[in-house]
C-alpha cells in the first residue's frame, strides 16, 4: 500500500441515452478500516460489462439502481490487504464485488478465494466468472443445442459471445456470429473456431445469415436484441430456442424501442426465454469443471481487452457499449503481483 | 337429400387487409362421389376460426394457403350419406374437414365419429375440438399454472379464452380475461367465473390490469397479441410463462406491426413460446377425458354463436376478426336432426 487515499468512481448523474464522462466523478477519499468479518482490499482488475448501464437507470430492473453520489457497481479482482475474517489473509486473491474503486471494503462471505495457479486471476471476470457462466448456463439450459444444430450468436467476439459460439463447437453445433468489424470476425472464425462470422456493419443481415445457415437456425444466442434479433426470427428453425441475454442495443435508449413481430414464434413453436445468470449462483461447481478442463485442454480461448488505470474506466465504458472493446473489457487499476 | 347440387364458397381473391365479400364467391356444383375408402358427408355445423385469416395469404405459414377458386378449409361436423369406409354408414355423425360447403367428400381415416348422446355434436367444433385442445394443451404445457397464481386470457369470451379462464379456475388460480365488451366481460365473471375481465374497448389497460391483477401475472394466454400483449408484460411476475397462441389483433395487417419491446422477459426471466395444437394431435384421449369429466360436472360451460346458412358464412367470418361475435362462432348450413 504505498498510497494513504482511496480513489473512487461516483456515479454523478443519471445519463440520458450515451453515457457521458460528466456523469461519472473521480473521487480521493480516506482509505476504509475493515470491520469484523471484513477484509480490506486493494483492487487489482475491474470488470466493466453492459449491464451496467441497467443500474445507472432508475427504470425499474432486476436490481436497484446505483443511487447517485456512491461508488459505481462492478465485479473486482483483488489482493487482500488486511483481514478481520478467518478465511482469508493477506496477500490473498479474492473475486468480489467492490466497484469503481482503488480499495474496497467487504464482508468476508462475499468474496471468493482465488488460484493464481489454477488460471490467470483476471480469469475470475470472464471466461471463469460471471460472463463464462452466463455463455454457460444460458447456452446449455435454455438454448439446448443439440449436435448438427445451428447456434447463432450476437456480438460473437465479445466477453459472453465468444465462450458461446466455442461451447456451441464443443457441443458438434455449426457457430455463426454476428459482430460489429472484419476484425473480430475473423478472430471467431481463425481463433476461436467458429463456422461463420457475420459483419454486421457491411453485411445485410438477412442475406448473410442465409449463407451462413443453410440449414435454418435452432439456436439464437442473444445479447443484444435489435435488428438481429429481428432478421434471425425470419430464418428459425421448428422448436428453436433463443435466450435472451442481453438487449445492448437498446442499454442507451431514452424509451424502450418496439420489439420484433412475434408471428415466427408461433409458426415455429419456437420460445424466447429470458436469463439472468443470478439464478444459476448455486450451480458454480458444474461450471467451474467443464471450464477448467476446456481451458486445459485447450479447447477455450479467451481475449481480454486490459485499459490501464482506474481513471480509465468511465471512457471504457463508454466504448463497450458502442461495441468498442475487442475481447472481455476490463480495466487494470493496480499491479499484478502474479504477472 | 333433398338438392341435388353442391353449394360451395371459393376464395376468389386473397384478401387485402381486412377480408370483403367480394374475396369470395358462391358457387353451386353436382354433389360429388365418394370413391374407394370414401365417405359422402352433409355437412351441419361448420367453424369458422381466426386461423383461416392466415390460409387467405400466400406469406409463409405454419400451412399451405389455400388456392384462389378453391374451397376454403374448415372443419365440419357433418351426417354422412354414403360410406365407402369400412367404419362409417349412413346416419352417422361425424367431425371432418370438409370446408365451407353443403357436402363434402372425406377419406373415412380423417374422420372422427361423435356420439351424439355424448354432448351435442357441434361442441366437437369448440369444447371437445381443436379449440378446446388448444386452450387445454397451451395452458397446462406452456403456461404450467400452479394454485395461486394469477392466469390472464386475452379474447376471454372467444372459443379458446372462456376455457382457458375455466381450466385456470380448475386448477384454483385466478383468472383475469380481457375481452372487448361489458357484455362479454359480464359472461366471463358472472357465467363462466372468471375473477374480474376487462373491456379492453372502455378501460386502460394497464391500471385495469394492476386493479385485476394485484399479485401480478404468472401466467398469459395471448390469442391476440398487440396492445395486450404489451401491457402484460409490464406487469408479469418472475418466471412467467406466456403460450403464444394467436396474434388476431394483427392478421388483417398488410405488413407484420413490430412487437413488445422485450426487456421484460430479461428482467423477469420469463418465456414467451408458441403454440400449435397440431403438435398435440397424438394427446387427444388425455384431453377428450378431462373435458368430457368437467363437462358433465358442470364445471366447463360453453357458449355457441350459431349463424344461420352457408350464404353468411364470409360475413360472420369478416365479424369474428372485428370481435362480433360472442362464443364459439359456427355457421349451420343445413338441419341438425339430433336437435
Amino acid at each position: 500500500m504505498t498510497s494513504s487515499t482511496n480513489q473512487q468512481i461516483l456515479l454523478k448523474t443519471r445519463p440520458v441515452e450515451e453515457p457521458k464522462e460528466s456523469d461519472f466523478a473521480l473521487v480521493e477519499t480516506p482509505i476504509p478500516e475493515p470491520g469484523e468479518g471484513e477484509v480490506l482490499n486493494r483492487t487489482i482488475y475491474l470488470s466493466l460489462d453492459p449491464y451496467m448501464r441497467g443500474r445507472m437507470s432508475d427504470r425499474e430492473s432486476y436490481a436497484a439502481p446505483v443511487e447517485l453520489g456512491s461508488v459505481m457497481v462492478g465485479g473486482t479482482v483483488s489482493q487482500v490487504l488486511k483481514s478481520n475474517h478467518p478465511q482469508f489473509s493477506a496477500g490473498d486473491f479474492v473475486l468480489g464485488y467492490d466497484g469503481w474503486q482503488a480499495y474496497g471494503v467487504s464482508k468476508g462471505e462475499t468474496l471468493r478465494k482465488l488460484d493464481p495457479n489454477q488460471a490467470p486471476i483476471s480469469y475470475a471476470l470472464s471466461v471463469t466468472g460471471m460472463p463464462g457462466m452466463t455463455a454457460y448456463f444460458a447456452l446449455l439450459n435454455v438454448g439446448q443445442p443439440k449436435a448438427g444444430e445451428t447456434v447463432v450468436v450476437s456480438a460473437a467476439s465479445g466477453a459472453v459471445g465468444s465462450i458461446v459460439g466455442q461451447i456451441a463447437k464443443i457441443k458438434g453445433c455449426r457457430a455463426v456470429g454476428v459482430a460489429g468489424s472484419d476484425a473480430k470476425c475473423d478472430y471467431a472464425v481463425k481463433e476461436l473456431g467458429f463456422d461463420a462470422c457475420i459483419n454486421r456493419k457491411t453485411q445485410e443481415l438477412s442475406f448473410a445469415l442465409k449463407d451462413a445457415c443453410p440449414n435454418g437456425i435452432d439456436v439464437y444466442f442473444d445479447n443484444t436484441a435489435g435488428p438481429i434479433l429481428e432478421a434471425v426470427l425470419q430464418q428459425i428453425n421448428l422448436g428453436a430456442r433463443i435466450p435472451l441475454v442481453g438487449l445492448i442495443s437498446q442499454y442507451n435508449a431514452e424509451n424502450p424501442p418496439p420489439g420484433p413481430n412475434l408471428m415466427p414464434l408461433l409458426i415455429k413453436r419456437a420460445l424466447i426465454k429470458g436469463f439472468l445468470v443470478v439464478d444459476y449462483q448455486n450451480r458454480q461447481a458444474e461450471f467451474l469443471n467443464d471450464v477448467s478442463q476446456w481451458l486445459r485442454e485447450g479447447k477455450l480461448k479467451y481475449k481480454e481487452d486490459i485499459v490501464e488505470g482506474l481513471e480509465n474506466a468511465s471512457d471504457a465504458f463508454i466504448g463497450l457499449l458502442q461495441g468498442k472493446n475487442f475481447g472481455k473489457l476490463i480495466v487494470k487499476v493496480s499491479d499484478d503481483p502474479t504477472q
